[in-house]
């Protein structure tokens, strides 16, 4: 046995508690498998005296997590506060410049500095890992950077935040609107503090870009990234996109084209048949395609306790294992900058009017798809009121800005009695 | 940049040629995620003057593979001609003699002779990487060696042999005997040279032994899988299986209990929406069960060029940036014998009885399963003609020796006009 690896964990809530626990209860486990003990020598946490249901009292306590994460006794500073800055940046910035390792589970913090971060890393000749950060329990970082590092990554696609999968399959399954389960999800405390993060496709986001940095080589690009949220999705649009053969998904979608890199998180439809349409409440799932080795779908829990310290476990067991790799699987030097690209490749689409009840809506509607190049694979006018008729179109492939040109035709056309849903059609 | 990786690669065939054209096409990328240049200096094969579409000029031939493990200008020797003794055997051992670290697709090989091999590599400091030889393109060593680090492993399982799983999707779906399937999938070149490694389920009884030693810390025992083909697997099997909501697959499932290893590739029902039950064709699917992590699921392409040559290159690149892991994740010398457990956890089965025609066969069959404690969940009697009466029963859970000793009881009562089938359901 060689000297043991010293952990400083600052975060003391779901995760962090689990990672105290697997480092206590499989010491054996963990020196068998990396070559040398791993132990934890001090923590931080907002508040010291909270019963956290394990035993904290042989470690070190710190308030501040910047001197935590600058303790000698400390190799790997692991960060489970969370943030996009503040403490949680200021931590990383302190563990990097005196020498340690930083193993994070913080997705918006490296999609804002991901960039900066990685550079620091390097520079001072530490790691980063983030395992944690994407997709919880489901190994896909090493995945895509380690294990299929034979491969130009053509697309990497996944539904990657539980809470909105959780909010969809329950709108489905128990027929309740969006609001009810949402309110469900808020009492259950599946939400963030701000369930924008998480309704609106940002901390999927993150995700996705932290992801396609490692695919294609480019730097971290979060603000490219198209956003939609699940907000407007209707119990309406979820039983006839069923009723199509479809589920609705909040799925991310990155590829590098000839044009840029393309990158969105919204609500799609994909096929109900398909792994990612069978996809239920809090599980996450990616599906990475490769000149190679085709495709590969990773599939597991994308939360919790146990599944996102796994994860953080992994990560340091490769640094106790002595494995080095740069934060984005390339030197961070050697990462291009991006060109977002909209993302314009084309695709059938589904569409869900409501127009106005007058001779002649219809015939507008059609005429401005027409226009602009879009033909009609599926059409139907379903339960109708005095006011205003709802019409479900599904399209033939086309370019996401013809339809936003053939949209704004018909909004000008004066037929339209809402604004119009249009979500892609993703086959996997 | 520093020094070259080297690779001297013995085995031409579609992986050999695949791993060849990634080295070629991928120079640069190889370069920028593994931090210096991996090349190819050396080739063996059987026959030199082959046309295999690729060029191989550059390279310099050794007619025997044992030569080119010994060449000095090789740092990584990568075996892919296959084969559980000769020249495989003698050509891995002289490399790692000679101090290179070895790469191969290899898994009769690491099933019969995996402890002997991991402690000779062990001895000499390098490594044994087989990410190729178990479920193709998807990295699941990788995952469980690593990226699932933290867990106890409670229970792993496997679709592995795509031949099988081909036989199997394409009997459903077009209604075909077993007998022309396998004709068809031999014409297609799907069956290994002894078909029986395929379709007696040898192949995946080896890619499950592998798994089991790293997930398990034992060392590799393949004799205790306990080992079932297809070959009795009719049409009539398939369909009321799919009657009944359950699709059959060759099943690996490998767990350490009280009583011991537990290891056994057969063929099962799973459920019909299962992501086991919806693997088609020659997609492979491994399902890890762990303490923390919960459940990880990994499909992916489990043979061809391609994806089998990802795995290769993946196990060079991580060799490449410097990753040193024990071949079974664990010293070799701490891999502890495992003792082999009859799988005999409890499960429903399916029984496939035929009955001799006559007053009484029924109900020699309900008291036999009586007798041993067997109560029957669901009991059908199909199509019937003058002589034998086939009667389909699904039992509520039971162990595997009491249904044993049930059939026997039935056999030695007279009323079964054909041997029984019985197949474990297993849920996932």
């Amino acid at each position: 046995m060689t000297t043991p690896l010293r952990l400083g964990i600052a975060g003391l809530g779901t995760v962090g508690v689990g990672v105290v626990k697997i480092v206590r209860q499989k010491a054996d486990l963990l020196a068998a498998r990396t070559g040398r003990p791993v132990e934890i020598t001090a923590v931080s946490a907002r508040s010291r005296n909270k019963d956290r249901g394990v035993n904290l009292s042989t470690y070190a306590w710190e308030d501040d997590p910047v001197a935590l994460a600058k303790r000698d006794d400390v190799d790997v500073y692991v960060e489970l506060m969370g943030g996009e800055n503040g403490p949680a940046k200021a931590s990383i910035e302190a563990a990097l410049a005196t020498g340690k390792h930083v193993v994070t589970a913080n997705k918006a913090l490296l999609a804002h500095h991901g960039q900066a971060l990685a550079q620091t890393a390097e520079a001072a000749g530490r790691v980063i890992r983030f395992e944690a950060a994407v997709a919880g329990g489901i190994p896909v970082i090493k995945a895509l950077s380690e294990g299929l590092a034979g491969n130009e990554i053509t697309r990497v696609m996944g539904v990657m935040n539980g809470t909105c999968n959780y909010i969809l399959t329950r709108m489905q399954d128990a027929g309740l609107p969006y609001e009810e389960v949402f309110e469900e999800a808020n009492k259950l405390g599946y939400l963030e503090a701000d369930p924008n993060l998480d309704v609106g496709g940002i901390d999927a986001g993150h995700k996705l870009s932290l992801l396609s940095s490692i695919a294609f080589g480019t730097q971290v690009n979060f603000a490219g990234v198209e956003l939609e949220g699940i907000q407007r999705i209707s119990t309406e649009d979820i039983r006839q996109a069923e009723d199509l053969g479809y589920k609705i998904k909040l799925l991310g979608v990155a590829q590098l084209t000839g044009r840029g890199l393309e990158q969105r998180m919204s609500p799609c439809l994909v096929p109900a048949d398909s792994p990612l349409g069978q996809l239920k409440g809090g599980t996450n799932m990616v599906v990475i395609e490769g000149d190679a080795v085709e495709q590969i779908v990773l599939r597991g829990p994308g939360a919790g306790e146990g599944p996102t310290a796994s994860a953080v476990i992994g990560d340091v067991c490769d640094i106790a294992r002595g494995f080095r790799l740069p934060t984005f699987g390339i030197p961070a030097s050697d990462l291009v900058e991006a060109k977002t690209a909209q993302s314009n490749s084309p695709a059938p689409f589904y569409l869900h009017l409501t127009l106005v009840d007058r001779p002649g809506a219809l015939a507008k509607i059609a005429a401005a798809l027409g226009e602009h190049g879009i033909s009609i694979d599926r059409m139907r006018q379903t339960r109708h009121d005095d006011t205003a008729a709802p019409v479900l179109i599904v399209t033939h492939k086309t370019q996401r800005s013809d339809l936003d040109a053939a949209i704004n035709a018909m909004q000008a056309s004066g037929v339209m009695a809402a604004d119009p849903v249009a979500l892609r059609i993703e086959t996997v």
